[in-house]
């Protein structure tokens, strides 16, 4: 089984660390793949960052349709361009926030996903909503940057470990949700520490598509996800016209 | 890996049906054991039978931590149970019902599920919501009891056709889930036949199963799963005391 | 008029109280009887007390069906087997939560439930869901098990009357609800002390039920909650089988 | 116990009715009146009469408070003037539709609203969202003014028969509620003819105001039903002023 | 294009107000004319106010249809009869409270609606819901009565800076609206000083009404706000009779 | 005061088209200038082909604010990009789906969206959720492609014609929306047929953005529209980095 992770930014090293943790929970027959895109942000953080990591993101993935992958996931947790590239494939495309949510909602009734910044917040609640989960997930956030929490030696892990202990007791939380795949090495730790599930999107998603890969479950080609019409695209976009 | 699937009915037919349906699709290393409860109905068809259906089916569970099982699975379409299951283990325990669910919105945007009478739909309805696709799923029904179903001969598979095809007409559903664990060899034939994922719940959640097992997600035990409080239990039912 | 008072736990002295509070409240014409089942949990505390509490409870309201009581109450806060019990009989069945609130929404626009412990939390939430007030009724918690309100000399009184405080202030409530079947007492002192309804479940279910028994209301016998359909109930719950 | 029941439409015949039905389930120990405003419509059909039967109906109660009554029922399915009459009175305030609504949710998982005219539904479906019920309750109407319902010889009960007939088979519903007062007297034939509850929102609105008087239980004071401040009012409407 | 405002109170000073904060915004093409009624209370500060409001302001909106007005403006924060207004005339009614949501959800994801009085919360809440921000906009409050506002000299501003600071720190607003017509002078300064958009309801009515009746969009009169139903009227408010 | 709207795709006729729409109610002093990308795809119908308009329309964006225009309008019904042209300026950006709901929901209680094609439902009942009228707005479709709608002599019309008049019938719809860009011209002519607001997306947005920039309303910056933080783009996309 061969799965595509794409990490719609630019940062090689974090597309590094998206595939060790990957490759940390995929199956013994599962071989994963990691790329990112050479156009567009080095970070998604905001609504114009993803505007211009969907093109790279579908390009990656039109690359391995030719090349015959199983299945894709995209490794940021604001979900970018994943309704647009269950068009193009009828192989599953995860996204890392609705692994999580998926994830979770199978282990706790009350959820957190705790974010970067507060200005990420209002974003993600529209992905909250659009998952069903709004009555039953709060969100809370620290402050740092995509990068920072690439950067050794920041108070990253600290902050996080702040938010966990108020949400468990403010909210109510029963699961934590990581909400920025550069987090995904701490999950580990978190979860030992605070003895809750505190889960890490990019795992999630792999186990997820490899769950919908084995099960032969393929995107509907009815309705929305339907191939996309043939359609001429001009200019510097020609050749993400449908067909070519 | 080894996995057990409760069929929470008395029916031993229906139990290795779904045996079968489950080793399908699980992994070469994932060991599936089905059991069904020696107590309780012979089939689940409302809230009677399923009250019912859960004291042996929490039975079933405990003998399985026991025997150290990795996973659960509660091969009901009701989902019954499933959050008394989740009290007694910090191993997933997945339902039917919401397996399919998970695995649908991944690969589709409008649902249906098709159960087997109209005094169902009301009842399903209430996971519809518990679920969060309120907006996005439409129940539809056909009209055989769940032994029928097990019965060779009846029209249940045209019964199906006939509402998968009304419902991708008239109600724009993108993907169909069936509403029985009886229904299960019928998925294979029905995504062929109608060309969009027809879902089977018990091999959907064989892989969500396998997923959480893979992922190391423990049941959360802060909150409404934790471990049940020590206490009497008393009467017939002593043996099923927490600690007992 | 007769109504017949199922306490679902096996507390006896839980069940005395239960009727004190319901009898200083029932018509002179209304004769209340209180039960217990001799099988099952001594206090309900979550998913898994409740999932052993519903037989017991069925075989009560079975009973009462024997001797022609003219209505129902499941007095426990979590709303236990209250679906099924609606399938063996077409009197009127209520519980205390979904009494509370329907009484609650009649005299106030914002509620808050002060439940027993924090764990009770996510589980109430579903109730609150499924009864239609989740933008408008908030959770609170102390810290005390069921049993605790049952023994004197605890401070189950004053953390209470704290949380009452609080929800008014920070919460905009308007209408406390009493989270447990033990607190019935303390509703009369608070209502008093704070000058806004305190209610108390059990007695605000006697009064809808001798509402609905007195309007001649019964039980939808068509669809979710239609007379179970016969078959076989296998091992120790033959007992149970519908029609038996 | 003395309930006042306002009719808040000038039509004393309607109010005759609405007795009627009142006095056909009331306690023994209940004494029902029935008044109607001498000023406003004389039959409530959108939002312009509701706006024109409010102040008639609260003077009704005004009075009412005056002679000491211990309940009050607003007797037109629109629930016109609910809110404003809680805040002038502790005494339970009761309308039509909530009562319906409230008492229907008791006994049946999926409702059906039948009212009189296509334009009233979308007004109705402000109070069903209101009422929490939107996911489970449709809308159905017959084409009949209010006060054709009051004339001997129309087909208003062939068309209500007709439309219960068409929301038990294709909307699942398992109770219907008659969507005016006026319909008030074909309740119990529609409930017998076709064997599920077919409610009348006066006599629920009777047994549910008796329930809460019984109960004690009284409007509360904090927040959005506070008792008006004090102010003045100029012109025709001075004499409505609060303290007046 | 002639627009008349109805302050829906008595006190000539906010008409006043409510009239200047209306005409800096205005077209050039635009009269905007300012009416109170002569009947009514002198502020609206919940549902009885409200109540008695609503018949002098139809009234003015029926002067208003003699004199050929092509819209109307509510200019009160409560949205008071709004739905009675669209019922006698075909020309655009807008609300103040709808007005502002409705432009925040243009510039903003999360919004802030502050209040009066606490006790003006609960109320606010149902038109948060009517107008489907539930999920996105919070209430906070002052405590300063309506009349308050209008007095020079009163810790007002004071006060709603500081709810300003709190819900751009706690609940992540991204623009706030003003709850009260009398609060309209001070929107400007509070956008200055908080740098996010800080509407008021009034200025924002204007635009929507000048954007509506430029746009010649007329109030469907199929439906809930089709013209009234002729029919009698009796007692004072004879003259209020549909077709009158 | 300047307007630039902009239509998303590249088919020159089709902006012309929206620009006489636009010009048609636009105020005398508005200057509407109407560009289109020089890059992506000709129509917009479905996921993929939005996320190929987004980075044209940003671009047309970013040289409108070097000219200093006063607000923008993204002319297509599905609303592409329109949150991430809000992180580039602080000027109003308008769609067309979101201004023709806000419309219709101040002159109708319940709408009807006539889409191009079946396919396209499920992607615009999203947008429906995220503007909070799911309970109230039914989806209905045509079967026609985007450039079909351009062509003369097609049935576009009567096809409209037919739902137009389905959806006031079927499902109570009080107002209907055009759903898609292409169809502005058909508004005037289904409004003066059927007696009710048929409302052109294009139409109202001028109208809308007008109101806004009149009112001198800005794009919150606090949150998720806050400008893009600074950072580095590559490849392709490096013209697009903010600050660039």
């Amino acid at each position: 089984m061969q799965i595509l992770i794409i990490n719609p930014n630019t940062t090689a090293s974090m597309t590094a660390k998206i595939g060790a943790s990957a490759r940390s929970v995929a199956n013994p027959g599962t071989e994963v793949t990691t790329v990112n895109p050479d156009k567009g942000p080095v970070s998604i953080e905001g609504f114009y960052d993803e505007a211009f990591a969907v093109p790279g993101l579908i390009e990656e993935i039109r690359k391995g349709e030719a090349q015959g992958y199983d299945g894709y996931i995209v490794a940021c947790f604001d979900d970018p361009g994943l309704t647009a590239a269950r068009t193009i494939t009828d192989r599953p495309v995860v996204g890392i926030c609705e692994a999580a949510i998926h994830m979770a909602t199978l282990v706790a009734l009350r959820l957190c996903i705790i974010t970067t910044m507060q200005r990420s917040v209002a974003g993600a609640e529209e992905l909250i909503r659009r998952y069903g989960v709004t009555d039953r997930c709060r969100m809370r956030w620290i402050e740092a940057s995509v990068l920072d929490i690439e950067t050794p030696g920041t108070d990253v892990a600290d902050q996080l470990r702040s938010e966990v202990q108020k949400t468990v007791r403010e909210d109510n939380a029963e699961a934590v949700l990581l909400g920025c795949a550069g987090m995904a090495d701490l999950a580990g730790a978190l979860t030992q520490e605070f003895g809750l599930p505190v889960i890490d999107g990019v795992a999630a998603a792999v186990k997820l598509a490899e769950a919908m890969i084995g099960l032969g479950l393929k995107t509907s080609k009815v309705g929305g996800y339907g191939a996309q019409l043939a359609k001429v695209y001009t200019g510097d976009f020609a050749k993400y016209q449908p067909g070519s």
